[in-house]
């Protein structure tokens, strides 16, 4: 069997969440290679070594540039801040090895498409982390979407809201300066719903967004009176036009009072209707004309062995997937992909087309009106 | 006691709510004065008869004209389709009766300011039917927020969707020609949630809306080949800039599947969120961060005796009002607004700012662009 | 139209209840006679005499055997205390006319069967006001039923709870002595939801119960150091057997905090599955096994016109009915049975099988033993 | 670092679920000893070794007696069918060894006594499969009801249904003959909820229990016109009384039609109520009487980092956990009591507890009445 060697270049929430998955995938999935655990990369050398030990990978380095030049490394996996993906993924590139990166891929647009196009010319695989879509839930949103059982999607809505930033005292951070995290919310949140929205119902032709900084200013640690300034949105929607007809909003806050983890959607067609709720990520609800019309309702449909890759993970319907498990599914189709060398999604150039909708949408805020993306 | 004689125009959906309201608003609610069920309006003769027979009406005539002339009228309600509002409405003012007026005002701002300024002038008393607003839970909304108990309003997302015109071949009818109805969902029902808007956040200063039809041709009867061309919009949505600051989304739809009775909002500030779904109607979800940190989450607040005009209808909590309850709170207003001549609200002022909403967010659309109300 | 009198016992809580369906019976729904408000008796002649005006009533007296007695009353209408139902109601037989009362029946089902045999010898209409079953949503349910769409019944598990005694601290009332309430929250509530267990599944046969008084003393007044001693259960919770092979359990609490309208069934069939809260009362949920297999799931059913007496209520869906509505159904299915001379549901014999439940209920709690009903 | 070296016999859903929680624990949380995968039996050789290497084991064999007797095996895990439990586990404590297993722990009372018996004679450690107690969310309802938050308990209702046999057609299995699986949905899923009663509320003294085999025969296997005849039950509930005074009812069904994995309670208090469904697994609902009058409702807590043991998942609230995840749990306590020599539970004792209340239950039903539990 072929063997894919793995380097995990950040060890903090992301990271953690892939090492679960890389530890878990072969005996959830049954793969056509093996993965192995090979090294990690780690500021700290001490940590780095602590990390390998936890995360059950053979060697550690300080270095993450030892760890892309490694020659027994196959895919380098970026769980590093945002704005050192770019780095991190053209020396990847360069050196040939396939890249996994969290997302967004880049702080904007440009860089994206340049480490697209690195990729592209290079032709080695690239996945990025947009991992909702990979819940066994919304793989069947699509397939139902796919297979015309809602009819003509006429109207979407997604949104993606969390509260981890509405307390105004919360303690400032580097997602919170352009140089770092690129836009606010919008990257950092927005960026999975408009991914969610490109896989669902297509490509987006025109955007019209507003954006909103509410606490311009946060304390510097819990203990100082200085203040940070917060550089970017903490709420933002937009009116998006899709390629195919349909219209929408897309909107996040980082800012929500009492939504944790709401990625929310609602695609509507002219049969019938599919609403998501990623605080129930293993329920969907649907809607459709085809049932007799005294009995119509929303039917909360729980996830099971009779959908795409739930059986891996239990063979009992209803016995629920949690947030770690999505990356499981993520890493089992990086490890196909790679292994019989097949498309994956979403790729780096997918990734891109989502960086381009942020700077769209900002674009559109700046200069109040609507935007046509090319 | 005061009498306080009503004169019905229209019996149809909205004339029978209102006819429920008069019937049963004086065993519901202490009332300062009596109300008096005095005439019904319809264009048939008989069928005028055979309704205040069944509505408890004294007497009936065929010549709304007639009614509004009347010396012993002191209310005009008028449930007749919406292109007739404006005519009854000055013609009754004009005869110095109250007015109580279904929704929309009028089929445009300017017609509605129109009326606004005569009824102003005749220093008459005005109504319009907005009834959401005055459910008991929607007033427990409106305090929780007053008493700022969730800090600061930053966003509101409030939409009113439905199925009603979702199958593509509904029957062809007077709501989808601009004539008699004006623009589509954005006046039917749009003009529910941006007065709930209104009441719950305050004044609107700009707005950016996107308007669709998708169905510009449906069937004119269930058994012809014959096609009516739709004029006016499936589905609307905008995003609006309060004047207080909060930004938010506003979104109708009479043609999404599986919505019944879906106005539904979200309010977000500073220190909490509140939800409501019109589909349960006596059901308020509240997060606070009030609540001990690791004991957040929100709370299904089932209205009852403790909240404004419950117990009118029930002693005991969660027993739930419906519908029809919430005219008998509208007309109750009206009642004591007429006797006490106290204010009343949504009087056609409030109800102009919805028209003036309705064409501003037409005209946002029209010319792809942001457009400030003055 | 055939004219049927009313004269109103009691102008409490129910008393109220009655009065507003009474006024709003004739506009909501196509009656075949007419309803006349005739005569209110209450203790006080001035209460009386008040509550007639709210209520819309002719006459008042404080004799309720005046009222039971007067030529032009066709029907009475008990809404007194449980204790005098009995009373009441063979005096009301015994003056030929057809007797409306509240649940529970009688105090104990011996009384309930004289009374049932005094009603069937003399011919006269009865109804006992189980109400909950009269809702559009509970109709569906029984409709869905009896087309087999569920298959057969195998499991019933009926609950209704409220927390109007949760608070140790309630103050004293009749309703916690035997003498003027009888059982606890057994026949308050528990009777709704037996003769709920009777609409949709049929006979019970068979029956095991466990009664508990957790607060054995309450203060007589709030301001008052004095106890008084409880005399009937706080919950209650049985295992029983159908005469259909079905086997369930009933369960009833008046201390259940935060639960605050909540009857609640589940009716497991062997082709699907029924769900049903109160406090959610125009919601229905439906699982069956027609749907496609993986697209199965619990359906929300929103009532609306194609339900059973809906569209009189509203002709759009999902709008809603309230609780005083059901009574109007009730009292519309009074008036037709008696303009009709058609049998009525639950009448006084269905309202005795309500009142043996629960003395076998509490003869098998006594005795610690399953108890057969003959 | 201690080693612990796992011996896992049986690779079916449990033991995949098992091997899941060894491949992932150390990454998800810090553990005081290493965890080794050491071998895996399985009856057939060939299939051992294929699971030994998707399960990431060591070493494998066909006979489960080499594997507890292996001197390099610390703990043995038993996840065999049921009637196998007893001659694995009094092997496994004959040799020495830690012993884990699925439950139930035994076929009937008499056998897990005797297994108790052994292990505590053995003092080796012992820990039962009873896996949805040590979800984060089930563990913070117990800290709440510990914490008197809800006061004293007055009620439990603990339900656990699935539909896993609803379809009369479903193939005959071993699970259906007492045999190989004891009583029916009482052992299998009715001792999950008799664990958690225990767990939630305390020891259990008296029961009175209804079963009910619905569908007693079963087709032998899809393709034949055989019949396998059915030994145990479709469908139990009981009534109980705890220690503490509190009084509930236990139910759970393998056919109720739309239930996946509905293990669910509600836990009323003096002062509050706790509400849980496994379906939704990261929920609990919390109403209670601290809350300002007015503004009482269930309150839907999503489990997070301030939660027991959610954070070593997810930093961020809400995220969700699924099944396996509770395994995990489930194995880090096994590893710390072992490497700690610290009390585990539910132990041996407490399993034999439920295997005591489930024979007590079903001779309450044979005898038809309540029966005590010494």
């Amino acid at each position: 069997m072929k063997q894919v060697r793995i380097g995990l270049i950040g060890t903090g929430y992301m990271g953690k969440a892939h090492a679960i998955a890389f530890r878990t995938v072969a005996t959830v999935f049954p793969l056509s290679g093996k993965l192995i655990c090979e090294m990690i990369a780690e500021v700290d050398a001490k940590l780095a070594e602590q990390k390998a030990e936890e995360f059950g990978f053979v060697r550690s380095t300080s270095d993450w540039q030892e760890l892309v030049n490694d020659p027994n490394i196959d895919v380098v996996d970026i769980c590093a801040p945002n704005h050192l993906h770019k780095e991190m993924a053209l020396a990847a590139i360069a050196a040939g090895k396939h890249v996994y990166s969290e997302k967004p891929l880049a702080l904007n647009a440009d860089d994206a498409l340049e480490m697209t196009l690195a990729a592209e010319a290079a032709g080695i695989k690239t996945l990025v982390g947009f991992n909702y879509i990979k819940n066994p839930t919304v793989q069947l949103t699509k397939d139902i979407i796919s297979h015309g059982e809602i009819g003509d999607v006429v109207h979407f809505r997604g949104i993606f809201n969390e509260d981890y930033l509405a307390d105004a005292n919360s303690v400032f951070s580097w997602r919170l300066k352009r140089e770092f995290s690129g836009s606010g919310t919008l990257s950092d949140m927005g960026s999975h719903i408009i991914n969610m929205a490109h896989y669902l119902v297509g490509p987006i032709t025109q955007v019209c967004a507003d954006l909103q900084t509410v606490h311009s200013q946060r304390p510097m640690a819990d203990d100082t009176n200085e203040m940070g300034h917060v550089e970017n949105d903490d709420q933002v929607h937009m009116m998006v036009r899709f390629a195919n007809g349909a219209i929408g909003t897309l909107e996040s806050s980082r800012i929500a009072w009492g939504r944790k983890n709401s990625l929310w959607f609602e695609v509507t067609g002219t049969k019938g209707t599919l609403i998501y709720d990623q605080e129930r990520l293993s329920e969907l609800q649907l809607y459709t004309v085809k049932d007799t019309k005294n009995h119509q309702g929303f039917r909360r449909i729980l996830t099971g062995p009779e959908h795409p890759d739930y059986a891996n993970f239990c063979v009992s319907a209803g016995h629920g997937l949690g947030y770690n498990d999505m990356k499981a599914v993520e890493v089992r189709d990086l490890m196909e992909g790679i292994v019989a060398n097949t498309p994956l999604w979403p790729d780096f150039r997918a990734a891109y087309q989502v960086n381009q909708l942020c700077d769209t949408a900002e674009l559109s805020h700046k200069e109040a009106r609507w935007v046509s993306l090319e």
